[in-house]
């Protein structure tokens, strides 16, 4: 017999478990992306701002508050090294219960000892997720332990779901719904309430270099990836299962895939305007939104920012290449007559129309450079395109400086 | 006669004539800042995610509801480089009014965009803010137009009070509130409703570089400071006024100073654990509770975050800064033997620690450098104290390294 697909029942059921572990996190609506993308308004449900740093720990609580006393006893296993990890320690935590997260060699540092301050065991193995699976798999069969997928799970769909229940409650006249895919298992069940709930258009966004569901749709059939190459680690899945599968063929309207380059520039628009820091798969619904995927005028549109757990350092750097992006900041190279004065009159004359220097450094010797001039990269921030272009204009101008490329 | 302060009565009109103009920001809870500073729980009321970046609109609003037609139509002017401006220009626009905004010469130019992106006019003019609360004054005056002062005025008092308002209904069996202090204008807001609903504490803080209103309620007499040396440029006032002050020395049971390096750590953990953006003085208030200047055990505290309006390349370089300050992020110089894979193998020792190398550079020469030596300055991020002093002693023990100071 086929397992029955989730249900708004499921998720309402869902909603009632989670409280006291999940936060009913605020949605904020921004007036600025409304503008930008010709919507009518636009609805940021602050999933970032979720207990553990994403929405993943509503489907672990979900499960896990499902288990009867032995199996809380004999313990929780998960395979993750990002959200879901932390999810899944936080949530058996709340429950009592011990768990076990094996992670991959690659994870970061950070994200093992956040793991562990969730009171996780953490068993790093595996040089990719698929070997960390089955070592989880093995520790689960051996112990009697609950083993806790992050997306291919009746009832972690369900506690997903709550996100779109909470989004639909806030925003009842809601036209369009875009959420960030990585197996699913958030769209699936976002999709579950708010087709139930609403007439609303539920679009999936995924990144180019992980992008696995429009193909899936196409052909009707689970698509696998060979490799990935994105930015988005935290949606960074090669493929979706079955079950979960069938409900994105339900409920779900279209697949859109965005670029790391609009992720970040989403990312950059998040802090900036938004004030949010977030991952950079929690930018990837709001990427399709701002860079024009999608026709949403005069509408009313939500989107889930889903996750927030990035280094600091990490976050800074995408931050300046989302301007970048955004074309606000760039590193213009140039050679310079080589006297005492050169780099302070430079510094200033950027200055001067108004741009910000954000770094001046004088570059390697390279082949072909003028032993009379110096090279320099100069990291300019600007107001968007035309201001940076006259930035490049004045430098140009003068006589001792050359442009280069 | 004396002009009453202000009362409950007045923070509850100001709610009334507020709705649809100002936000009803979240109040988030944080498990991390309470176990940081001994607290039972710790509620951070938003206030960054409101419109305009700041709570500033509120006191705007406040004024600017209570005019009628005829001055309306003549217009406001306000003085401000900063969150003042962008409160009272997007006021002014959603009641229909004129706005004129002088701003000091050194205003950074997205601040002058950002207000008159509200369809306020922008005169830059004084080198310092006095200079431009002249002339604003002035140009009032000869238009027959609006004058809003930023902190010392009734209507300005009652709007930021609702503020206070806010976070009591959402909290109310809080015992201490923290706010940032720059004129007064949100302490004595915020102060009022609470001293009105509750039997909570009120503490006060400021940056030591721009610190009055200890001074002043110590000698019972409002004191002005000479200069101005902080980072929190939002709240560098070097004075409160004496209608403003009142409420102080009535309502503020404390004042705390903190340092700017404070601040920075707070900005980091705020980004890093609350997942937001904050300009600096935006982070001011828990910057006093992280940094142990009050003593909260086992307490309910609720803190304002007040405001976020700062150059993501600013943030980034702030929160690098606040990482350093909490002992995870350190540039270690050294020197080492001038070989091909000298910064490769220098980065490889690095990362064997489980640290990351955020950035290695070579620095230049230097009087006294042996020139068989090149010398780095690696800026590593690390999770601690303990685990930077393993990252050089690991440099350290390695016959090739010296390490500079």
């Amino acid at each position: 017999m086929t397992e029955p697909l989730v249900t708004l029942e499921d998720v309402e059921a869902a909603a009632e478990r989670l409280g006291g572990v999940v936060k009913r996190t605020p949605v904020d609506t921004s007036r600025t992306f409304a503008e930008r993308c010709g919507a009518d308004s636009v609805h940021l449900k602050l999933e970032s701002l979720q207990r553990t740093g994403s929405f993943k720990i509503r489907g672990a609580s979900n499960r896990i508050a499902q288990l009867d006393d032995d199996e809380l006893e004999h313990g929780i296993v998960a395979a993750s090294g990002g959200n879901h990890a932390q999810g899944v320690a936080s949530a058996a935590h709340a429950h009592g219960a011990d768990a076990t997260i094996v992670m991959p060699e690659v994870t970061p540092m950070a994200k093992i000892e956040a793991t562990r301050g969730y009171g996780a065991e953490v068993v790093v193995h595996g040089e990719v997720y698929q070997e960390s699976y089955e070592r989880a798999i093995a520790i689960a069969e051996e112990r009697g332990a609950t083993f806790v997928h992050p997306f291919n799970d009746r009832a972690v769909i369900a506690g997903q779901g709550t996100v779109g229940l909470e989004m639909v409650e806030a925003v009842p006249d809601v036209d369009t719904v875009v959420v960030a895919i990585g197996g699913g298992g958030l769209v699936s069940g976002i999709a579950t309430a708010v087709k139930a709930r609403t007439d609303a258009r539920v679009v999936g966004v995924q990144t180019e270099g992980c992008a696995h569901m429009s193909e899936s749709l196409e052909s009707g059939e689970v698509y696998e990836r060979d490799s990935i190459d994105t930015i988005t680690e935290g949606i960074a899945a090669s493929r979706t299962e079955e079950y979960t599968f069938r409900h994105v063929r339900e409920h779900v309207d279209e697949v859109v895939n965005v670029t790391d380059g609009d992720v970040t520039a989403a990312m950059a628009l998040l802090a900036e305007r938004a004030k949010l820091v977030t991952e950079s798969a929690g930018a990837v619904a709001l990427a399709a939104l701002l860079g024009d995927y999608l026709d949403v005028e005069g509408e009313t549109v939500a989107v889930p920012v889903c996750g927030a757990n990035i280094d600091l350092t990490q976050f800074a750097d995408y931050a300046k290449i989302g301007l970048a992006q955004l074309s606000r900041y760039r590193t213009i190279r140039l050679t310079v007559d080589d006297w005492p004065g050169a780099l302070g009159s430079v510094a200033a004359a950027v200055e001067e129309t108004g741009a910000t220097v954000d770094e001046i450094s004088r570059l390697p010797p390279r082949s072909g450079l003028d032993p009379a001039k110096t090279e320099l990269g100069v990291s300019v921030e600007g107001s968007g395109p035309d201001h940076l272009e006259r930035v490049a204009a004045a430098l140009d101008e003068r006589s001792d400086v050359n442009l280069v490329d």
